[in-house]
């Protein structure tokens, strides 16, 4: 058998797409200066938390009870900073809180989990219900298979919607409020780790008290 | 209606966790300074890439394409530096392929993926196909949800496994091989981030030239 026996990039013309560096056209000698000039000893801000904002943690306690503990929309009201009086509206599924960081700011959550892939995410908006851009993705994994220990690995995603940028829905705002989520999106990554460190500190105290981490109250 | 109609954290007495911050312990005033804190220009690339390895891109092709290319093992063949080879084994789903970073290095992969939350994972290891440990955790996410654009977002992210600091097998490698993958921990963030900028180029080649983004020849 030859190491090159799949037709790789065989629909491709000579098989090469500008830009793409694999070990045929940019071997070893060549690539690992592109690899180590890509490395920092630091990073700034905007290239790590620009677009995205990707923020991970451990937590002990059992993977499938935090994510289902996460799928619960009602769990936001405990782990998150700010997110508070969830009821579900008239809609199915689809849930009305505050948003206490900008007073009297109604928050709408749909959440969309999947159990096989223990992916929960949050859509989100500000102030209307009708158009859900604030995406929290987040997924539960098993910390035996990617970290050889009992517990939970916790990965969190936001991405730069533009909308964060500028509010397309101004006239569902209260009046004169100062603020729009968007002024907060240079402060998601520590916003976040905050909140992350409240999820972890909640499920690992439930975890190390023989508490059920999806608590009664929300069964 | 009260913005505190649930009972969160009812279960915990006085419903303090030592170390959650939420805005009724820790008000708007006083929370803000500890979030500005945690803020930096620059972040060490220990803080960043030391634990956990995130890497995100927007690319302008069909999410469930590039789903479905991503969840067949051999389009590893193509967008990965060095993996090279890819055959299935006798065991059902796991591939076996040499990754050319390592000489005559084997490994191998089965791939685990969800087409409902668009979850690819690649289970992998170097030298044997007992104990997959190094999982690779991908997800395509539809752009028109997240950034309000056609196209695909692709998360990746990888947890630092602690065999990446020693081969747990060491029998199982070819003799007087000079490299464990695990050395190359440091340079994940680079390495990914040349893979991915590989996937986005592949992908955005075939999407503007009409091509399948999954190739015929996996078909």
């Amino acid at each position: 058998m030859t190491l090159s026996a799949l037709p790789a990039l065989s629909d491709i013309p000579e098989a090469v797409v500008p830009g793409v560096l694999r070990i045929e056209n940019s071997d070893k000698d060549t690539t690992t200066p592109i690899i180590v000039d890509m490395l920092r000893s630091v990073y700034p801000h905007d290239q790590i938390f620009g677009d995205f904002c990707p923020v991970q943690a451990y937590i002990a306690a059992p993977p499938r009870e935090v994510y289902e503990y996460l799928a619960d929309t009602r769990s936001l009201e405990e782990w998150t900073y700010s997110l508070r009086g969830f009821v579900e509206t008239e809609e199915p599924e689809l849930w009305l809180a505050y948003d206490r960081l900008g007073d009297a700011t109604e928050i709408y959550t749909r959440t969309v989990a999947n159990p096989d892939a223990m992916t929960v995410d949050y859509h989100c908006a500000w102030d209307q219900g009708k158009h859900l851009w604030m995406i929290y993705l987040m997924r539960v994994v098993d910390a035996q298979v990617v970290l050889n220990k009992p517990g939970s690995v916790v990965l969190w995603n936001n991405c730069r919607h533009p909308f964060y940028d500028e509010n397309p829905y101004p006239e569902t705002a209260p009046p004169k409020r100062p603020v729009w989520v968007g002024d907060f999106w240079d402060m998601f990554s520590a916003g976040h780790q905050l909140e992350m460190d409240n999820l972890k500190a909640i499920c690992e105290y439930r975890a190390a008290h023989g508490l059920p981490i999806k608590p009664e109250w929300m069964a």
